[in-house]
């Protein structure tokens, strides 16, 4: 199994609801490291899992979606609690639409499955793994 | 599949037994970056995998166990040669006596499984998986 | 010259007044990694620049004064613009007080400098550096 | 299941054919930062997953066939595109085979795999995983 | 004293020219991860050092004139070696002309100086250090 | 002014005599990563700080008097109670021998400088920085 990872990263404000979440329900916000993971059981005849521009390029696309605002307000996030895994899931379900319409090319199509990891801090991160 | 990673370290002396080891076999130490990964299929109904301020304390709660101490000396891990693969064992399974007693919420009861990885230095690590 | 680092994070809201800033005028957030320098021309007689415990408790203490909080809301920040120079300043300068009225022992008082680098994403940081 | 994973890196030349290359069609370069893991089922009774001193010779071995060199000229990657990917594959099966031929010891006979890393840039990896 | 640093990277093949250099004279290749700090006594009436924007924008044209090049044919840098330590100068000191030319807005023309830090690996890097 | 880095690292066992190191009084260990950085006014006219692969050498050599021992029973840092700091200054001051005395070639002996830092956990670390 190959597997191709790019980096990119976003600044949001949100805030939790639920007693689990402590002092962390109030306002606050994250700088989270966004790696997207395309896996294949095969490389195509140029040798690549999928175009790492064309990769690079939706998961800028996903994570501007969300880049330089306050999650509590997002419409396509009502009623999520926007913790590290779910907005993992979130883009890793937005980056596996985009693969299935196209956006990441031929190879995109033939993609095994996707791993997005988020990095809330240097001690601290969150994945979430899905089949295509 | 989600999983959730915490981070904590521990500095501890330990030495080897066994010809493999060449100069490991003498007194030295280490510094382990301990990085402990929670599975589970689903998030719960606050968005989570486990409840990470008690993961992280749950986790901090068996580094140090062994933080600051000579290996050689912990009646726990007598006749064990104290690699980082088998710390990384010995630590996954710690945790997840704890998962099963309770000790990480709920949540922790509904955990597929725990890796931890343990860091030896910028170019060498382990770790050891399992299910729960 | 000696120095001692110690690295601590927070995780802010936050929004900025100014048309250079862009959509960074929106809330929005950050995790921001602290690392705190204390420099020193000489090791005391234990061999250290600082009390490495203290500096680290020390820390803890300034960046909790922010962490999970929304940083527009905070009066004791009020009129500033919390940029990450700007609050690798506010640290530095509460860290210098702290040392200066001995909650960073005797060592403490000994220091040369402070120097604050926050990082704010993998592609970006900011420090200030001052004397004592 | 454990791993045990070292890493090395190497500095080298190369260009790619196929349009979807773009501008990396052009003789360029990279330092790749090569993980190799190593997994097995248990531990030896020594208590490790496989001789770590031999896997990172071995891995410097192989790595060396390749580092300071313009991959475009080497016989033994005639006809490959050396993306990431394929040099991931590349690695992990010259270490297979010297897995199989008693170069990592009698622990390197019984691994269940071997995964391979390579890391072109901060932002950006491929992965090659393999059975044994 | 404050200071904002962006990273930037670039993959570039390349030779050296002197029997010091060992195999290196041969044709291969590096990603250097390229780090720009500018540094400035006082930040402006928005709370900044530089236009942080800006910044990265410049940093990337700059890096672009070599990024998936091979830099023995770059007529601009003709006669050099290009060694990590001389591409740190050549960075720095066409960010500093562009900080003087007003690129950086005026921000930019109040630097007290600029560092360069090229990463060739996760083991060695080299810096250049000027004013303005 | 130029400078080149260059990082190691050694796995040891030590102690600490003093009330302010609390449990650290006890046999413990640590992994250091040791970063070696020359300085020199000017590059020579290879355009190198210093020979590279002579740097790493020294520094491995310096680094191997300790790696895998136990610092305690070091006749050399008898007396000493080796913090990281402490250590930081020993290496530094080794290295500063070995290029006055050549073994880092005619470069060494142009350097301004060195800086030696040891990191001894992913939250802390110490520098020692000396003319030469």
């Amino acid at each position: 199994m190959f597997s191709v990872t790019v980096r990119d990263h976003m600044m949001v404000a949100h805030s939790f609801r639920g007693e689990v979440f402590g002092p962390a329900q109030q306002l606050h916000g994250a700088t989270f490291l966004v790696d997207a993971t395309f896996r294949r059981a095969e490389v195509d005849a140029d040798g690549i899992v999928v175009d790492i521009a064309l990769a690079s390029e939706q998961l800028k696309e996903v994570v501007s979606q969300f880049n330089l605002r306050n999650l509590d307000d997002e419409p396509t996030l009502a009623g999520l609690n926007t913790t590290t895994e779910v907005l993992a899931k979130v883009i890793a379900d937005r980056l596996a639409e985009q693969a299935k319409a196209g956006a990441l090319g031929a190879g995109g199509r033939e993609l095994a499955g996707i791993t997005v990891t988020l990095h809330e801090s240097h001690i601290a991160w969150a994945s979430y793994e899905r089949s295509l």
